[in-house]
């Protein structure tokens, strides 16, 4: 932006509403680790959030429990928001990345608190409410949050499976479980994507059980 | 895809379901004519539907008559898909373009046609809708999609307005004064951001009337 002047003339809560949305654009600069459907680059946030509002769109009706869709869709477009400040943490990493949640919570107070207090406030309680986990809306939001790379990974014939050499299934399985508890369909179906990436080679099978003795 | 086997076993509606997912994917290699903010490439359809859906859920309270927010996100997420099979039309083509709706409407029969039936049925109704411009949902959606793409021009100094070399302010309000029907405030907010951008020299003033005689 070469100068704000012309936000100052608009002025008013419109004024900081649109320093936010133009703040927002970064998100499609934030690179995620896994690649889009056809090979050719890998993912921003902000396509990624696009793709998880259609996913809960359309895969609804195999929520655990009846959902207020609206509030998911909400949740979807702003879950990911805070990394712009605080850079996108890939899913292998989140067991062993403490930082996380103490960046992820400063990077909320600086993004939501650019808008009016009453709509940064209620905006950050949606995302509070999804980054909690707890409510059936939150439990489908991260379901559909979780099952998108997988597809996707699938399709690339491994992705991000490949990126530590001793991942496999049941690693995976324990990154991505959480899928059941927003909808028990959904797991039932990346298992099969899962089985499928291991027939396939994308996908290492579970190790061996030690040898009795 | 390597195989369609694993959507085979999956099966059903579900099935149908994730096969359009993916394909909905090609939406992030839609490249559109506007650069994003940081003006370092050209944005993509994926992540624009993305960020229009959070213009109005921060701008909602503009809207010229009461809408229902949920419709209007809905319509948003929804509205370019059909740029998958028929392609970004820039707006500044759309009046010369005569083809463009036959395309689109193309484009939704194969799309929307891969969803269960009365789920494509109803995503298609919404995006109708969208297209007749007609409701205050439909307005106001479409007020977001005009009002997105200035803001973008205006903050990398020029963008899709120096594409012509023609091209002036008078013009620009022709093409995007369709945000007045949506919302009179952000109109209002948009003509500051001409007045400005003519300010800087990123787009032309109005030509001078004609000497008289």
């Amino acid at each position: 932006m070469k100068s704000s002047a012309w936000l100052d003339q608009i002025g008013g809560r419109l004024s900081d509403q649109l320093r936010f949305l133009l703040e927002a654009d970064r998100l499609k600069g934030v690179i995620r680790l896994n690649h889009i459907a056809d090979g050719s680059r890998r993912e921003n946030t902000a396509e990624h959030s696009w793709h998880l509002a259609l996913f809960a769109m359309v895969l609804q009706d195999y929520a655990v429990a009846p959902v207020d869709i609206w509030r998911v869709v909400q949740m979807l477009v702003l879950h990911d928001l805070v990394e712009i400040e605080a850079g996108d943490t890939p899913l292998h990493l989140t067991l062993t990345d403490h930082g996380q949640a103490a960046r992820e919570q400063a990077a909320a107070d600086i993004l939501f608190g650019m808008l009016p207090a009453d709509q940064g406030e209620a905006f950050r309680a949606i995302w509070e409410e999804f980054e909690a986990a707890e409510s059936a809306d939150a439990r489908f939001a991260k379901a559909c949050d979780r099952l998108q790379p997988i597809l996707l990974n699938h399709v690339v014939g491994g992705g991000t499976w490949g990126v530590r050499p001793d991942f496999n299934i049941d690693m995976e399985k324990q990154l991505t479980r959480r899928i059941e508890h927003g909808s028990p369909t959904l797991w039932a179906a990346a298992e099969v994507v899962f089985a499928d990436a291991v027939a396939c080679g994308w996908l290492k099978p579970a190790p061996a059980p030690a040898a009795e003795g």
